[in-house]
């Protein structure tokens, strides 16, 4: 499908060095884009392939991609904190979620792990995805339009007010003090549910993980993804000189009961 | 909904130490699984809920979980070599890929990729996974059954003598010599389609990458994702004192075509 | 020098896949040393040059090498828990001493790291080594003459009931309770003096950090080391496999006093 | 012994966050500091104890610090490309050197290592360091002098066309092309003496590892050491956000002969 009104496009023009600089934009009949190289003449883009090379009005080429959702969570990443691609995957991987489940989201954040989890519950999935910041869920809302993501329902709420939706399949927390939360979450969850909670310090992980014990969550995991990107060219291959260091802690469990 | 017959379970049974011994067993009327705490009565399970903890004939615990996909993708890896959650998570969400879309995919192997691809992708999605050999294809199909997968054909077929399909969304690789098949791949994907290729040696990172940007790839990527777990009990938080120190490199690119 | 009566020597005999087994054996005139490759008349080596290609009894070459004090440490580390060379290395940089220094070390253990500090001291430099365990200061004794090192001296006493020495250049830690002995270890330190500790667990860090800078230590530094070995031969290079994902954490302060 | 004319400090004012900004200085009777916190009379530090903390004109506190070896290494880090404390740590344990030895460096450079090695060997060792740019030997003899190292010598010499010095113990590597020098190293090292490279790119790690076996060295190890940083305050522990993600590989080999 060619490139069309409302699409958002990723263009890269590279630096002398080979590096990319990226605009993510969205794209609409009469704009123009206006660059350090030149200016970019969005509408005229409508209607081309996805993946051509076009040129700037000074002729340096620029390369129009679709974003991933890699591309797009990473780009938000620039300005709030967000969980990025490599913890967002494996959280997925391991929520034990799939196309058509509900789950809710605390803490919706800029909403990159929303995209997420959006995108890979399909249109027959549900997610409830609450904040106390109504900034927060401006953005989360606005992303999700530019994707055209309607299966996530947004709550100006706090969770420890309580939670409105029961039997959901998993819960996914992205707050300073998820501990305390535990006992809310637990009668919420399906039989054998799952929650994840990302969080960033030492000390918050045995919080999470000893009140997920006594709670009752069990098969209880403690995680931390690290992502190393290489630089490979003509001459050389090794990782870069610089590296994120730490995003967070991803702690699992998963809800049992006592037979009786 | 409650354990069936034909389900998947997990059973759990932990150690003096604390670590559980995991089970991963089909549910069948008449089955027994014999274990060293004593005898486990599978068809009693049916009707029951997930997340009950049930007893062995001698009256230890045994936690019965619906596994996720992560379970499954592990308990794989302890017979062959697997791509782990920790890397196919990430490369789902940097493939670009969503619900709906065509991908291949280039060496089977025991179809742990496959299994996640399949999962994501659901039912309106479609994988063709190649392989040479006929026992990786086998097992591949027996894990797709067992979970109930349907929207992968596999393809006994060396990829080399040709792919079949084209418009693909995505190409998923993991075989020993990638580069070679990149040419052939560019021509069979949508435009701005993207290639992923799984590698294990230093060696390959810079074939693959080189070739990629030769045939007409572009934003060209190079990662590499390691999983430090932790233990966390009363006492202490400390990541183990053993980790998996490599699997593999993760390259990645998309197809581009400059506008003549 | 040749190889004498009393030498320490590593000997390696390889594996068909060329992995070394090694084995770390002093030198006397009359010793054989029986292998699964057939039996090594170990006195006939006295008076060859290292690093030569002996046999054995059935003809497996055996090369003989001196160990360094790293092959040391890690032959240490297959039986009792150590201080490992990446850690070792970085702590005696971080230290700030220097040949000729005074030092005290808490927790002997089997003596890794006093080695390493011995051997860099050198003989006009000074250890006191403290552990409450005689196992391990008959084990340190053992190593340290082992290596003909005589600028230690192993105290049999719980280093809380008191520091006999004073004007230390710097004292190591590798006990489970560091925090509480920092308000000890302060006034025995020369001006500006380092402290350094090596705990394993994350809950340990903040209970030394803030400790120390209560005391009156500045400049406090936590880090944790990773060491990452790879295989290389004619066909790749790669990460092995498998790593030791955790040893310790390492902290570092200075002492400071306020000017009146 | 306290600050004397002629020592280096490390003057630490803190920022409003926390973080350490550091000033290495040379103690002179008449000299100023100016600083954004105002000027330090560092002529009137001399006769102080190390570790004191004075203050500026504007009364803000300054940490008067004895700088470690790591400390000037890190130092130097910032204006040239170094081998830093966590790799020159570990060079320093696997190279099987000790005081009085006798080894060989090629690659000044800033002269980092040769810093780490001159004060480890002693005053009865003696290191020979080769460099073909006459500006890296200049700022390693500052270097050098500033410490009062007086165990080295510089050579304004390609190695490549020969090693003047024999019988050596050791011989380090911090240049490009490590293996076109290893067959003219071979014979001027000990028997069983050491050979360790440092090279920043994974295509150099086989060109080293398979030309080392091939010229005659034996136990070949790889390694890539991390540094974790760590934060600690009041508040929460956590590692560094960003972190230095690569500097280089590290490789060991030890000369053997075949006995004929």
């Amino acid at each position: 499908m060619p490139i069309k009104e409302g699409d958002i496009a990723l263009l890269i023009i590279y630096s002398k060095k080979g590096r990319p600089k990226k605009f993510l934009i969205k794209i609409e009949r009469k704009k123009v884009l206006h660059t350090h190289k030149g200016a970019i003449d969005i509408g005229s883009l409508i209607g081309k392939d996805w993946g051509i090379v076009t040129k700037t009005a000074k002729g340096t080429p620029v390369e129009v991609h679709r974003p991933t959702l890699a591309d797009i969570v990473e780009k938000l990443g620039r300005s709030t904190q967000i969980i990025y691609p490599k913890d967002s995957g494996f959280i997925l991987l391991k929520s034990g979620i799939k196309p058509g489940d509900k789950v809710v989201e605390i803490g919706t954040g800029s909403g990159a792990l929303t995209l997420v989890l959006a995108t890979f519950l399909g249109p027959e999935g549900k997610i409830y995805s609450y904040d106390i910041r109504e900034k927060s869920l401006k953005m989360a809302e606005r992303n999700l339009s530019m994707l055209g993501l309607s299966n996530v329902e947004l709550r100006l709420k706090d969770a420890k007010e309580g939670i409105d939706e029961s039997d959901l399949d998993a819960v996914f927390m992205d707050i300073p003090d998820p501990w305390e939360l535990l006992p809310l979450i637990y009668p919420k969850l399906k039989p054998n549910g799952i929650f994840i909670s990302f969080v960033p310090s030492c000390e918050q992980i045995s919080k999470v993980a000893l009140a997920a014990k006594e709670t009752g969550f069990s098969l209880i995991e403690i995680h931390e993804i690290l992502d190393r990107e290489f630089e490979c060219n003509e001459k050389r291959t090794r990782p870069y000189p610089r590296m994120i260091g730490h995003t967070g802690f991803i702690i699992i469990g998963r809800k049992i009961k006592s037979s009786s």
